[in-house]
This record gives structure tokens, C-alpha cells and sequence, in this order.
């Protein structure tokens, strides 16, 4: 089988998709008054339901399962089975821990879950990202420039004439040994993707902050997807648009997959 | 209630410890072969059993539980039932993202694990930080300067004249307003102690790499317990000490308290 960047693309291409649709199903979110776990997982099915034949990959978020400990973790071992094996799967975790505890996360994401790709911090180094990069089939994408407010704090800390997250890429490039690597790039840092790209010239980017958190889909397509190789991820914008129910989550799901159509061909 | 720096204090003089048992029970480390999660679950109750009047506190890791999906984290909910109230439970889960998914994980790691403190990773910058230290009671410790080789990938970069671990322990300085932050810095780091005590003059450090890792206990202790609030967590060389059974792990914890009140009185 292929390495995880080349499966990416050739599904990128496959489905016309660079639309993933992140699952961070909160009860904040629904609707309904005292939604509890059961809720959840059929809004879970629904938005999957809804949006199964216009994305590229699948997000789910592992802080909204963990919340409801092993009643949650069981949720997210459904939702896997239900996605099933033909879309990708990414584990939104950010893990990053030193390499015996990094290993047993791998275990956990790849081997339990069945994840193909994960998302890591690398505020530890490179042993805290070995142990998910073994495997060529599996992709791990790095933190670099993430797309939150306070990002700045340490990613933008200024190391000689580059900053941290410009390190974050070109140490990412470096360990990139197994073409499985990708990076993190937030659609509000959209100034910062020429930068990274520099030393990320093949290296997928996966970028979220569209929607919610008021990134441009437009530049993030322009910027991130030079080498064709662009997920943009939406989360709350189509897992809760409208009045939740399927129509209007495919509704909006179809409106990105064609702004995103529309910003390539512009 | 106090704050949680203020509770660990107390504890730390109740108890006259300060030594953490890092709970990373991996089946690659029991004597048992083909060992499952029912061998598991045992041990971990064993090693709490031996050790319970020894410790300030325990510190599951979760990676370990993960490895095993739902049912590992309904290991990790016996887990803390099993420990209790008295003790001073530390959640091992180096989170960080954006605020709203941090602040799922402090609902799964206070609310519905019960933890009293977390580790969390900088990476993402305060908005990251935020939702876990809004309840005093509640501790963090955020990753500072840790204990693998690779941490100098990014902790150590320089800028300006001082080191990204060094800016992390200012930042975190500033966000310690609820004297609830702690740092953990690695034992094997030992002479970086000293540059970050400058910034964080009161806050609790949380010692990992003694024992697997090489850290020097005596140097941890000295320069790590100035304010009296170091805690030194062992993981692997108390929990399979010897036989790995009750006698030996308690040998082995007891030790390692005598250890360290012999630093403090040298």
C-alpha cells in the first residue's frame, strides 16, 4: 500500500474533496434542551449520514468523547465502525508525550481506534513523533501555526531569523522520512502559509479555523493548496448548520465543497 | 477551599512525601506473559495498595488506559475510585488546543475523572491553558522543560537571550493567577532548574526521569524543592520493582521517600 501522502492525494482526487468535516458534536451545540450521550451519537450518524459522499476525511475531536469517559470512548469506537473504511479518518488528540507513552498513544489511535492519521504537538521533539511515523500507511499531521488567538505565545517567539512554528516546519520536512507527515496550518494565520510552505513544499496541510473561528477559505485554498494536497476542515459550521437536521447539513456541506471548487478554478 | 499549590503544600507536609507514582502500567513491563487488561487492572491496584501512605500523590498516565479504548478509560474510572479521595490524584494527559475543545478535556479530566490536576503542553499558548485553571482547587502543570533527548528540538531554542522553556515558565508565571500552575521540568535537565526558578519562584515543580530516564534524585531534590513543593514522580522503578509483587514495589517506594528526605537533610 501507499504511503499516507500519496493515498491523501489520490482520495483528494477520487472524491473532488478537499472538505473535511470535523466531529466536535458538544451539547452546547444541539438544539435540544439536556441533550445527554445518546443524543450525541445520533447527531454523530446524522452529520456522517448527511455528508458520507462529499468529504475526503473525517475529524473527530477526541476531547468531545474523553469528556464522557469510557461511555464516550465507546461512542467514538461506534463512530469509527460507522464511518467505516473508505473515508479517512484523522484523530484530532494533539498528543505529544516522550517516546514510551508516545507509543502506547500510537497503539491507541492507529491499533484501537483504527485512525489513519492523527494530529501531535511537538513541543516534545522528535521522539514524541517517531513512534507515530513507523508506519508508512499512517499520517500524523503536526501542530505548526495553529489557528487560535494565542498561538502567538510560543509559536511566534522569534529563533534567530525564524520563528518557532517555521522550525516546527522545517524540522517536520526532516522527519518526513516516510511521506506521512503533515502539518497543521490555521486558515487565520493564512500570512504565515507562504512561509511555512517554503520549507513544506510537499507536505500536506491541514487546515482548520474556517467558520467559527473567521478564517478565509479562499486564501487558505490559494496558499494551501499549491500542491494539491489542501484539507480544510469545518467543524460547528456544518455539523450544527441550520436547523440540524440532514437537509440543511448537507446544504451547507455542499456550499463548501463549491466555494472550495470555485477558489480552485479562480 | 484552597488553591491547589496551596493544598499540594499542605499535603506534601502531611504526608512528609514527596513522591508521585507515575501509573503507566504497560503489559510489556509484567512479568506475565500475554497479560490482558484484567492483569493490568490487578497490578495497578497492587502497586496503590503498597504504596497509599508513601505518596503525596499518584499519577496516572493516560496513554496506557487509551491503548485500550473504552475499556481502558473504565480501567482508568476504577483507577480513581480505587485511589480515592485523600491522595492527590495528577491526570497525565499533556492536552492543548484551542479554548472550547480545552474545554471539553477539563470536563473529562476534572468532571468526569475527577482528577485534581492535569499536565498540559504550551504549544497553543494561553487560550489552551485557560479552561483548566479557572477553578483554584484544580492544578496544572504545564510542560516546561521535560526529560526526553528530543526536547531540546523546541525547548531549547533561543530567542532573543532567553530559551523558549525559559518563556514558557514567565508565560506561565503571568497565568498563575489562581496559584493553581505548576511546571514539569525533567530531572535529566537538571541544570536548566536553576533558569527557570528565576521566573517561578513559587510555584510547584513536577519532577519526572528519575530511575528509566537517568534523572539525579539528589539534584532534583535541591534544586527542585527550594519552596518545598517538588514532586518527584517514579513510574516504572517503583510499579515493577523486583518480583513485582507487593513487598518488593513497597521496598522500593520506601526507598525512595528515604532518598529524598536524605537530600533535603544534606
Amino acid at each position: 500500500m501507499n504511503s499516507f501522502n500519496i493515498h491523501l492525494n489520490e482520495k483528494i482526487a477520487s472524491t473532488k474533496s478537499h472538505l473535511c468535516v470535523g466531529l466536535d458534536i458538544s451539547p452546547n451545540n444541539l438544539n435540544k434542551i439536556d441533550s445527554d450521550i445518546h443524543d450525541l451519537k445520533k447527531h454523530t450518524f446524522k452529520v456522517i449520514d448527511s455528508t458520507r459522499d462529499l468529504v475526503v476525511a473525517y475529524k473527530p475531536n477526541l476531547a468531545f468523547y474523553e469528556r464522557w469517559g469510557s461511555k464516550g470512548f465507546e461512542w467514538l469506537e461506534e463512530t469509527l465502525d460507522y464511518i467505516g473504511e473508505d473515508i479517512i479518518t484523522i484523530g484530532d488528540a494533539k498528543r505529544g508525550d516522550i517516546g514510551n507513552t508516545a507509543d502506547q498513544y500510537a497503539k491507541s489511535i492507529f491499533g484501537h481506534f483504527g485512525f489513519d492519521a492523527v494530529t501531535l504537538s511537538p513541543y516534545m521533539g522528535k521522539d514524541s513523533i517517531l513512534p507515530f511515523i513507523q508506519n508508512a500507511e499512517k499520517g500524523a499531521f503536526i501542530l505548526c501555526k495553529t489557528s487560535n488567538p494565542s498561538s502567538v505565545d510560543i509559536q511566534n517567539l522569534n529563533s534567530g531569523d525564524t520563528k518557532v512554528f517555521e522550525t516546527v516546519a522545517k524540522l517536520s520536512r526532516d522527519w518526513n522520512q516516510n511521506n506521512n507527515i503533515g502539518l497543521v496550518v490555521g486558515a487565520t494565520a493564512i500570512n504565515e502559509i507562504g512561509l511555512i510552505r517554503k520549507y513544506a513544499k510537499d507536505m500536506p496541510f491541514l487546515i482548520p479555523g474556517i467558520g467559527a473561528q473567521g478564517g478565509d477559505l479562499k486564501e487558505s485554498m490559494k496558499q494551501g493548496n499549491i500542491n494539491g494536497s489542501a484539507i480544510i476542515n469545518i467543524s460547528r459550521g456544518i455539523c450544527f448548520a441550520g436547523n440540524q437536521n440532514e437537509k440543511d447539513i448537507r446544504m451547507k456541506a455542499v456550499e463548501y465543497c463549491k466555494k472550495m471548487r470555485e477558489s480552485l478554478n479562480a
